[in-house]
């Protein structure tokens, strides 16, 4: 195994063993500069997949677990999901006459983003609830849909779908190669998520895992339906990951990826398993080609993280070193 | 398409042009009597995975959910899982001196279980939670899978395990074989189906959808733990059925199979949708080889369920004529 990573380092090709019967000579991860994330990232793939290793674990319990917000694709200057919600604002502004005179709305049409933010968890709830709920499942899948085709990132001006990190891309690729079943836990809505991670990241929708509302099943005019109602269900961030993972998923990860102090529990009760397993932190160091911000930032902060994988031996991806390219090639 | 179906019913053989690129001559469901129940099943499946099919679904969205109690295994002459309760009481009733002057457990201890339940929702809430909340999830895990290993059903003396259905097995995993993913989606709880689902039926646990009680996350002695809690999270019967596909899964199922009116609504959710969909109720019809109960059951009662299948013509088995056999050949 040793000799596949040398190999890996100085040829910039890999063996491996895994799923496969045959060994493959191509480099899995071709956006990741010869490094300890990258040896670190395959010298695990080939333990956990090897048939005669002694830490092989079999396909059925190879479960990888990536957070998606700053960890799969960006989250600055805000949360996508938030400026899908500031969007919708503005396309039901015309319903909502009261706006004009109540926050957070006045301030968000006025475009005082951080003015209406200013107000907080009960803002940002006002803000989610008015924009999230009230229709059906499908309605809501639609908006979406129709939002993700065609809104642009503030400042690349790119279709957040291509504002993914191609390395990351390819880690889930590898990972699902090798046998493994990919999951995205995530703070983020799910609902807001199913309707193009598929897509995008090869994860289907019954392997979301994320934060909900409440909905009622209701029979309209003879056709079932689900209404999205007003209520919080679940907030999958902190404890809540791995109380979201047990519950969607009934069995722990064997890798878990994520970025921010959010994540932090997903890897703490990832690594407590038996046999091998794996953490990895995406550390944001490239205020150039992405942006840079941990222990102190509002948005995806690492601080508790950073310590603890330094600790606990976890890998911490240093982005400007480690990574060739932040996003895919621009699309059309 | 009507040919293939013609052989199976004449000749006890079809072919089937779904998944495999290759035509079967097997009958994928050979402890099926040949009738318009099995008939239904092998056209359904043939008209969604045929590629030239205008009814062809591809292979990512060929969901199909199945109820556990009563579709896959029995449930007489009480849901296994209240079984599994009642053997917890009493293996606790040591620990517990209060439980001899304390309605539901004094009643149960006498063995007087109609007594015990004879307090209803309550009763039944008070025994879950005396029997599955208080301890870690391993933990639990660990009991179940102890319990299921020896514990013997009282009137066949089988393991609670040989008490699931052969032509129900069969079902899985023809639908398996032409690309479906299976799902159980069951009122009876999630941490009781998992520890023993992926050996017995082939499905992981990741595809368990069912109720639940909340749990708590916590560091105890330096590893990360999830405690269970007397308090109900999600109760997946009824209207429960499609909150829970919608939240577990995210995707509509195209089949659905149930036998009682908790299972109604997940078929209308699941035929709700366009395209081909599929709708089956097992009726339980054979008090010889299993029971006979429905509409006055108070276990799996099927009443305004067997309204909804005539109206719409979804499949109804009528287990004693459709059924060659009941449950797989005995093991040792």
């Amino acid at each position: 195994m040793k000799r596949a990573l040398f190999a890996v380092l100085t040829f910039g090709f890999v063996l491996t063993f895994g799923g496969g019967a045959t060994a493959q000579s191509v480099d899995p991860l071709p956006s990741w500069n010869n490094g300890k994330a990258k040896e670190s990232i395959i010298e695990f793939v080939v333990k956990v997949t090897k048939k005669d290793s002694p830490d092989f674990v079999p396909p059925n319990e190879r479960i990888a677990t990536f957070d998606n917000d700053g960890t799969l694709w960006a989250e600055q200057p805000m949360y996508f999901q938030l400026l899908f919600a500031l969007d919708r604002v503005k396309a039901l502004a015309s319903q909502h006459p009261e706006w004009k005179e109540k926050e957070p709305f006045a301030s968000l049409l006025k475009g005082d983003v951080k003015g209406a933010l200013a107000g907080g968890e009960h803002a940002m709830l006002d803000i989610v609830m008015a924009t999230h709920a009230g229709m059906t499942t499908e309605e809501f899948e639609k908006l979406v849909k129709d939002w993700i085709a065609i809104a642009k990132h503030p400042k690349t001006a790119r279709p957040y779908t291509q504002m993914v990190y191609q390395p990351m891309l390819e880690v889930l690729d590898y990972l699902r190669g090798q046998g493994f079943k990919t999951f995205i836990v995530s703070g983020g809505g799910i609902e807001f998520m199913r309707p193009w991670v598929e897509k995008v990241y090869g994860i289907p929708p019954e392997q979301v895992v994320g934060s909900s509302i409440k909905t009622r099943f209701e029979i309209r005019n003879g056709k079932s339906i689900l209404v999205r109602l007003s209520e919080l269900n679940f907030i999958d961030d902190k404890e809540g990951k791995p109380i979201g993972i047990n519950s969607r998923i009934g069995r722990r990860p064997i890798a878990a990826f994520g970025n921010s102090d959010g994540d932090l529990q997903m890897l703490q009760w990832t690594t407590a398993g038996k046999g091998a397993r794996f953490a990895l932190f995406v550390h944001h160091t490239d205020a150039e080609r992405e942006w840079a911000y941990d222990r102190n930032s509002s948005i995806g902060r690492l601080d508790k993280g950073l310590d603890e994988a330094q600790a606990n031996g976890w890998t911490v991806v240093d982005m400007k070193k480690d990574w060739k390219v932040i996003y895919p090639p621009a699309k059309r």
